[in-house]
């Protein structure tokens, strides 16, 4: 068993290509014995997006605060907000952006503790 | 791809043994076609709890809103609030508890699909 808090893990910048004033955490993964899944946080300050890409993994993500888009393979923007749920499937082209200049975009983003 | 708020999950009563003012949502789960994961919200009211009990699968939880506890296999009461993370294995012995007289405990219980 474990219990920690968003504000307890470190924090660090995204360096992947595609990625603009994206941070990442990661309280639960599989250091910690988890037998499947790994619980990341990506922060994604004004004006910052995740890359625009694909992987041959899913995710769920749920919405902690903030507003903005999450732009499918068909290039629309779906509206994403606080106490928002998402599904991602494997090889689905996806980005979340954030859509508000004055506050940042947190989601959690859940995956296959491998890919973690 | 599927993109959903909570407030638009239908939200039932738990009617299992040992639960008490507890309600659940499952926003995302296998029916979506999440090849591994499902999340489930649970709402534990003023003076609720969810069941001692143990099961053969991992959760993973965040604690959306409220405070509570995670009761643990020797007993002892974990401290959880908003923005926490846990991670209960497999076989361990646990229950969740709100602690607050007029505020409910929300949170999100991640669980492998097959257990939805």
């Amino acid at each position: 068993m474990k219990v920690t808090n968003l504000n307890e893990v470190t924090k660090v910048k995204v360096d992947m290509q595609g990625a603009k004033n994206v941070e990442k955490q990661v309280p639960i993964s599989g250091s910690d014995g988890s037998p499947l899944f790994a619980f990341r946080v990506f922060t994604v300050e004004p004006d910052g997006h995740t890359p625009y890409h694909q992987h041959p993994f899913e995710h769920i993500n749920y919405v902690i605060e903030g507003n903005g888009t999450l732009v499918t393979e068909s290039g629309e923007e779906l509206p994403i907000k606080t106490g928002d749920f998402a599904l991602v499937l494997p090889d689905e082209v996806h980005q979340f952006k954030n859509t508000l200049s004055d506050k940042p975009l947190i989601i959690i983003c859940a995956v296959p503790k491998e890919y973690e």
